[in-house]
């Protein structure tokens, strides 16, 4: 069995979106019981990412973390064309992840108990994303 | 045909740990000649990597330069609760893998000549981790 | 259903080696219409990633990024046995990706217009490099 389907995300500008709800309908609606759920986001300026679910603090360290690693801006950087936030946005997608491969057992995805599934949004400005989620199994 | 099998990794603290073995046992017991091996951690503060697997020192390369970009007890972390190495593992953790997925040819994972399945424990202290094996295909 | 096969890239040294177009011949090749399409690169010097594809200043600004962060010759790398260029081809690795899994939709993997895939030589000498491609689906 296989089933496909695009969620649309409008983010808010730079910041971390907590997709997990939305990904774990989309397996419940699959039927599916065994098998694997795949996250995949269409773009090169945002991103995904298993992240600790418990305490926001840590996903505000992490955006202090890139924000420093990669800083807006930086004079190294060449492609500039959208602004200071275009190339970081590209270097902070190649750290992190394009898509996210979830075990599914007992028809839902097998996270850990603090693990959810973020769409990190690179650039400044709302941007509306596209993420195809695949659930493939029996 | 689909198989799935948890292992569980009692880790001594901060440092990788060879998971190649226990993973091709998996695949091996399955009985899937070719398709899918999926590697899933359910943590958020230890991560998984294919790494060079014959001279050790590539490991601790890996740690001395992770050590350097994400030091411990970094003032600009505010997620200290756990300890100096709370934050510094879920950064870590994000910037390698907590899922891999690997071929399976001629019934096991068809891993190149140096590549081995890795583990890193980023805690300093001892934990016990949950890693899921899915194996997919015919 | 499921199709593997592998591919040949012969790189001329460090830099951006485009792989989207044999991917795609791969996948239609397949008779694949809906699935995944999972691409594995046999290597720990050598790395996958989904980039922009319209501007090569963002490859350049990426190659200009990494150097920075992971220079060769740092003197913090014990595993020089291959050079100055050895160490950092792993850290580089570990950075970015070994695998990536892409979803099948109406018989091609479905990139954002602005992805392509590449396959990202991290050393200075020409190497011949091995990648799987798997595809499942029906």
């Amino acid at each position: 069995m296989i089933s496909q389907e695009e969620l649309v995300v409008a983010t808010q500008g730079r910041g971390t979106y907590d997709l997990s709800a939305r990904v774990q309908d989309v397996v419940a609606a699959s039927g599916i019981k065994m098998g694997m759920c795949h996250v995949f986001i269409r773009h090169t300026s945002a991103s995904l990412m298993l992240c600790e679910n418990a305490d926001p603090s840590v996903r505000l360290d992490l955006e202090t973390f890139m924000s420093k690693q990669v800083p807006d801006g930086d004079p190294m950087f060449t492609h500039t064309a959208e602004g200071p936030d275009d190339m970081p946005a590209h270097v902070r997608s190649i750290l992190t992840q394009s898509d996210l491969n979830l075990p599914v057992s007992a028809g839902q995805c097998a996270l850990g108990t603090w693990q959810g599934i973020y769409l990190w949004e690179h650039r400044h400005a709302p941007h509306t994303r596209h993420v195809v989620v695949t659930v493939q199994g029996e």
